[in-house]
């Protein structure tokens, strides 16, 4: 396993591919090693005794202990480890720990390739397994590049007018091939060794092309990772918190002609495949969702508690009912994935699949209910959140007085901890961060609400209920 | 255990204390025959392959095979196993499987006599222990009684103006106590074999009359069972069907002060032990209501799927959608319940407790969420189910024809199972069996609304979520 | 003006033709007297002070004074009036006032047809100008129907398997038209004087024969009233209300070759004026709803109110919170009636025509939440209204004591008023009038949620919203 | 009338008291003057022919011609003007008009404080017409300041551990008086000409000195703006657009010991009153709500459906009925402001006053659905208003052409046009002004949740509902 200084070290090796703010930017900039924080931390808190060994695994491979980041489940046991690891260190980071980016994608890509040898005599899954080894080995921090930018919503890969709106294979060689296209919404490119791509959804026979799953270093050459970072509010340092230091880089990734060579290749034109891969690694990105959810959830009912403490509306009824309501949404989503994990399956490469209606109701109910959180928090925050002055108004010679005295509660909680408190409440309510992160991608993060109602309506076994109900009706046909 | 014949038969022996529709009635009145549906069912499904083996257990008091209605929970495998009975049995049932009420209640007993044992030196747990005993033997059916009439809601029990609003011991004497109260909302009471009694909430120091608990016969001398029946709509013979047969008593239960013998009590005076015993009942109650509630959650998505089929809009995106909604609803509720058993804990006498969280977010998830359901299927099944032609003039020679012409939907389906369909979400909407059992007890039965929300706040670490906060916003006190 | 005396009595003559619960019966039955007792209010009211001269208007045809329920809208303030009526009218009669079907018909018809005769030199105004005259001056009760049976809903009417699953015209004479089909959920029509019939929806050039309006005696030969009955709960005498005397009679309404003559025709095969004039009726029906919703919500928001109060929980936050909630769901679908009427145009008829937009979310608002109001008085109620012991335990010599006892809460509320509040309550939730003409009709009475979907987005400028945003935007395109 | 530069030159004289940012800033400062964009809009807007003549009014006291915003309610048409013109220009803000603070202040002391004089022989209302003949002349722009700290919510005023937690006089002189506190959220106080005060609650008896009221100008010795910044994101040149401009500065507007001047005092002591000139201020804004929320509605319903067409998903149903929602939300405040207008009142002083249910319902239905708002454009608009990259990356010689490929949606859609409309899409979701703006003062602004049901539970006459519920039931005590 490696430490975060050989992570970070790993980092400065790599091409210069990054491009943020209008400049190209090395992988040391202050911004990505701020954007970094989470991967890093889940590389340094593997002996913390509050994880209690939660961060590591050992490999089914080689039987080594290596991070669970890179671990492939075996069991339903390591499905809810996974689970109450993210939830844990999203309560650490106090946002989104990023890295089950690419194990997502291993563990897809491992429940499913197998089949697609068996029926077709490819030897996919061998590349998986020597990439795997390599994965766990190097300890390796991959992003997850699922989704194209799609065009022309109504059309299909092979009809849009512009071709690359789907990432597909565009020269076809003996020791590999070459694509071209887009994928969006990065979360964590720039700080990843490299990028594992599968399809964003089920292609039709005509579209072998689009058919490609495989993974790259994320500097390879022709691939462009262009970011946009979203940070919280900047702070003079002696009003410093965890919370200001959150940071984000998304990226925009353009493979430009991007050679990929055979051994990395994990499917290519079994276009019946495309869709199972697309699902199965928005599936295991849905369980990875019933733990960070519950996670930022934790942060949204303890600020809001903290505040309603502050405040001395703790025991105001509408209160208590709206941190009812919190919980409740943080523990259903928690719950589902513990059923998920329950009622998982196995693949027939051997790796655990969850179940697919619970990881789907439970991702649902998160995104349903993200901006409805942070409107329980506004309301019990009040509008300070808004409107309170900032660091150097605070620290400021003549005025800072009135800010120090204006901001302060009930009696017993110093200026400075009420300050404390309402902002961390505007980082959460306004932070770009914190909007960016939680709000934007708590919708669409793992897939948008209507993607989910897609998987669920494609899997239920619906007619079983139409059967009780004919049964109930006395029909018999 | 027991035939539904031997079960019919034990009722019948009993004394007459059933009242209803202003006669006192036998226990083999067609009404109460037609009520007890779903409990002769418990028995009569034991070998049902359908079942698999749920509806048994092995006592581990004997060893001996009995019906898992009678059956304290030792594992997360039997709370697992009941929620999972409990769905089945009520996609049979079309309805409420009933026989929860009394296993629920032996369980919360069985989770917290132990405790007041080892305190007062009390042999409850003995008397628990020779109550289990007999109770697995006979195969019994009991109603729980809980609820109390609780007159001025903003008075606590003593301060009562009429002191009956809880029941309380009005008497003690050497062999036993004597109690006068009513218990309300008594499902199946007027078809159980016995009642079971525990306090409704907390209970003060000045209120030792008031912590009392205890099995009794539900035809014990000073007992009135004052019933009020709920049946969906009655049709002609060739248009019966299982929903149609449907029907409910619930019971408002006076105890005219009834003696008590002493090895039938299973709390006496131990106050602080009163809550705790009101919470536990309802605790597994809970648990019960999320293996029935996703029950009755098939039943409705059943019916409005196979309505949208006869209507020829299942594929119309906002069907869908509600479908989509439908599941998850039910599903996030059977998550709960299966997180309430993986996280389950065993009490001082070994008996398994559910999480209180999961159970109580997955129950209110429920409470929230049936009148919804309800509005789901009346939504997508159109205004027929309030004007349907009934059976008379299904039948009826004149205009039978225009009735079966007109109830008519898409090209394939009979006149008849049109019928039926609609017929069946007739009896969903608006037949009093399922406005009482499915919407009024929805919400009610298990715990109000507010009653989950006070349960949550009282058990939930929420001083952890707000150390979190505090850690991210840099608060040291 | 007619008295309620001459209304029955004009029902009397009428040829038998209603059918209910197996026999065909005259309109002196029982059960449609019940039934026709909101009608009757609309006679017998006119001078009742409380209405302040709302039920009468002065006839623009006539300049006689006649009942508001034959009155062509002239101006906003008639609108104004009319919703003010109904509302008022509703909280008289407890629910639904029936009579604004006819009316609403009326000012449907009146809206449109004189654009047909301007594009096609027809006489359809002067025909309905001389209906007018007649419905004024024998102020008559008229049934709306509209809902086609409509069969497999992915077809149009021409495409049908069964071509009178919507009605239209089978054979053309001289002096008139034959029709053929069925309307459904024709509430009132059993108590109807006429019948007056509108297109479902829009019609192709190719549906010439579906594109027909008409009035029409509603015991007319070939017409068959097949009524469903929808009543509260009996009760003994002494505790009898005025809720458990609230009945419907919803009818099917087949039309089985029924002769039209030409003066009774508003249109005949102007396919392209089928669709407004379907429109125009629900527009005028659902602009009632503003008016009538508001009044069930009165009803609904007064019994949760009153059982707080007799609970003694009226002052708990969480019981204000639904309080006002309910309050705010009555108060903006009544306010978008009044901007309904306030931005009201008018037709070249005159005749003043709501608002689409204000009308329809209006009438949406309620509809969506209707369910979730019962669910509010559910919740308050308690679980009493589910299980409380009826009139005859009641009364009954030996255990009346008790329910007495056990019904009554705080001190100061006699026990009879306690058992007619949860009795209220029972009716409300669970009585079958309720659930139908409150529930199912609160769904899909004037158009099911979908349709005010469509009626939205088909009437609302989103254009000139799109502007804004681009302006914002900085496109220029 | 003033022009927009007259304006602009007026805050260029006032005394510097504005602290942003570390920094003492004069009002022509680049941030000011971007915040006061919407401010210098109801100046230069006043002939502009789309506002149709709504910006300017008659004044009831002159007779002159004056700004809108500057005029005394006297009938319903002048509460709907106001109430279009507020929806309109918000339309053209793209966001809060900020001017309605000071003359919603000055309505609700011209409806108040005629009744002190009456009560008291005071002369406020003729301080206050003194006042509004020079607020007329100049054309005066005045923030609204009301809301107190509030220390410790569960103690009143007089209780506070920190008197000045609320504002409060200090000292009584013969000309005036000195008053000591802070007033937050004060939206626009830094590009005010003047401050007018209310108090934020009802008063006791006991609290004499916090029941004070008073026009005072923005930069009077003692007053202190520590204002907060909230500015949408930078653009490089090329792609800016009218939403990027836009910037809101919030005030923490400390009053360390201001002398109040006699003449400009509108109440000093009379508790009583004081709650009143709350309630009734609140009651104007909450009715400029119901303007300003629906032209917010615009803004977010017009981006969802040009981002819907441009992803070529606009007839997909979930969209249309997403659509449907929220121009339901947008209409039903509309409608809630029409109805209160309708149905206002004259005050003694004849100032129209809005309707109180109707004003609270309207913007408690606004504040109840923003954050839902914008959880449907997130929905719709999908993940890119999250991680698309900005103007530098779009203007990049490498990679700009990359960006401008990958952003383009359907076909005959400009690059430009499609990063264009994501870009607006971001600044809405993540962009801080709007964030602050339109979300955490879209659910206090005007008053916050609890506010809302607490004045439409303190005003509405819910015991008329509950006889409806007697007489329904029959109970006649």
């Amino acid at each position: 396993m490696r430490t975060q200084e050989q992570y970070l070290a790993g980092l400065l090796k790599m091409r210069k591919n990054v491009y943020l703010d209008g400049e190209i930017i090395s992988r040391d900039d202050p911004r990505v090693i701020k954007a970094s924080s989470p991967i890093r931390m889940t590389f340094s808190m593997v002996d913390n005794p509050d994880m209690a060994g939660l961060l590591t695994a050992t490999s089914h491979l080689t039987g080594k202990r290596i991070n669970r980041f890179t671990h492939i489940h075996q069991s339903p046991e390591d499905l809810m480890a996974t689970q109450e690891m993210t939830r844990k260190m999203c309560q650490h980071v106090g946002g989104c720990i990023m890295r089950c980016m690419g194990i997502d994608m291993m563990n897809g890509i491992s429940s499913v390739v197998k089949d697609v040898d068996e029926k077709y005599g490819t030897s996919y899954y061998q590349n998986f397994l020597n990439y795997l080894k390599v994965f766990q080995e190097k300890d390796l921090v991959c992003a997850g590049s699922q989704t194209d930018t799609k065009g022309d919503r109504m059309l299909r890969p092979i009809e849009q007018w512009d071709p690359d709106q789907y990432l597909h294979v565009v020269e076809r060689r003996p020791d590999g091939v070459v694509v071209r296209g887009c994928k969006v919404h990065n979360t964590m490119a720039p700080i990843a060794d490299e990028l594992i791509v599968v399809p964003t959804r089920m292609m039709g026979k005509d579209e072998k092309d689009y058919a490609i799953s495989f993974a790259i270093p994320a500097d390879a050459e022709g691939i462009y990772l262009i970011a946009k970072g979203a940070f919280n509010f900047e702070r003079e340092s002696n009003l410093e918190a965890p919370i200001s230091n959150l940071g984000d880089l998304e990226s925009m990734t353009v493979f430009d002609n991007v050679f990929i060579p055979n051994e990395r290749i994990f499917l290519n034109g079994e276009t019946e495949f495309a869709g199972m891969l697309a699902l199965r690694f928005a599936l295991y990105h849905r369980h990875s969702y019933t733990g960070c959810k519950p996670g930022i959830g934790d942060v949204i009912m303890g600020t809001t508690a903290l505040l309603a403490d502050y405040q001395n509306i703790a025991k105001q009824g509408h209160v208590k009912e709206k941190l009812a309501d919190l919980i409740s949404v943080a523990e259903l989503v928690y719950a589902a994935g513990i059923a998920a994990a329950v009622k998982s399956t196995k693949a027939s490469s051997g790796t655990q699949v969850p179940n697919v209606i619970f990881a789907n109701v439970g991702r649902r109910h998160a995104g349903h209910n993200i901006y409805h959180e942070f409107n329980t928090l506004c309301d019990i925050a009040g509008g300070l959140p808004g409107t309170i002055p900032w660091t150097k108004e605070y620290n400021h010679p003549e005025v800072g007085k009135f800010v120090k005295k204006y901001v302060t509660r009930r009696e017993g909680v110093s200026s400075e901890d009420c300050w404390r408190a309402f902002a961390l409440a505007a980082d959460l309510l306004s932070g770009e961060y914190s909007v960016v992160a939680f709000q934007i991608a708590g919708v669409h993060g793992g897939g948008s609400p209507i993607m989910e109602d897609i998987a669920i309506m494609g899997s239920y076994d619906l007619k079983s209920k139409v059967k009780i109900a004919k049964e109930l009706a006395g029909i018999e046909t």
